[in-house]
């Protein structure tokens, strides 16, 4: 059994910037939904990009989301969690893309129309790590690398 | 770019069964949530350990929640995702209770008080996978054994 450490602000950061992969959960009228994404982060917001008819293109504009990446050691037993939680938004204006563009456009694994950009920008982040005396960072599966 | 591959239902299931650890989605009344847990699979229901003051104590009863387990492999830009969906409740009653422990407990990575067994009994599977020619289970990080 391992202990459950609260992960300090700029460890959550770092951790959320050098991500590739997460997954957002969003409140629809059916209920809460979680959906894996490709994401890069823009000053303080995390950025996807999703088709106008997927459940973030219906449902993830004006409402809070959450915001999750990971990584889980089986072999330790062991692993970090990081949380960003705020207002989703489109992301529309022109000069808006071209920054998100110039400074790390999100780019899917996956083919397909993407053309929307929803942005979280987040007003609340928390992180924890099970188990002491590892580093997080180090052991991120993808780095994020321009 | 991959193409984006619905999984069948019995896909779905071996992958959500043969997992350890995933995350459950959850409606509070500041917006939706994402919490990592240990979990296993008993019957046609997912069972988590928790702490009756956790978010998943105080606001996973009789509610629609949603679970994920998925796998990112960031060399290759592919992977597979499953979600389910469905009410939870709290188990409480001894049988029950005895059954959960008799065919796969809930084993947290974590210590601590965890006496709450949240149960989500999905009415819902679904699942994806990013990119053709592999097969998600052999791709497992870890599989359940006993």
């Amino acid at each position: 059994m391992q202990e459950l450490i609260d992960l300090d602000r700029e460890e959550c950061e770092a951790l959320l910037r050098a991500g590739v992969a997460g997954r957002i959960a969003i409140a629809t009228p059916t209920g809460p939904h979680i959906i894996p994404v490709n994401y890069s982060v823009v000053d303080d917001a995390i950025v996807v990009r999703t088709s106008p008819y997927s459940l973030l293109g219906s449902y993830g504009r004006d409402t809070t989301l959450a915001f999750e990446v990971d990584q889980f050691d089986y072999d330790e037993q062991r692993g970090w969690s990081v949380v960003a939680r705020g207002r989703g938004d489109f992301v529309t204006d022109i000069d808006e893309l071209d920054h998100i563009r110039e400074v790390w456009a999100p780019q899917p694994w996956v083919g397909g129309s993407r053309t929307l950009y929803l942005r979280l920008r987040w007003t609340e982040l928390s992180g924890r790590r099970v188990g002491a005396g590892w580093d997080a960072l180090s052991r991120m599966p993808a780095r994020r690398s321009l």
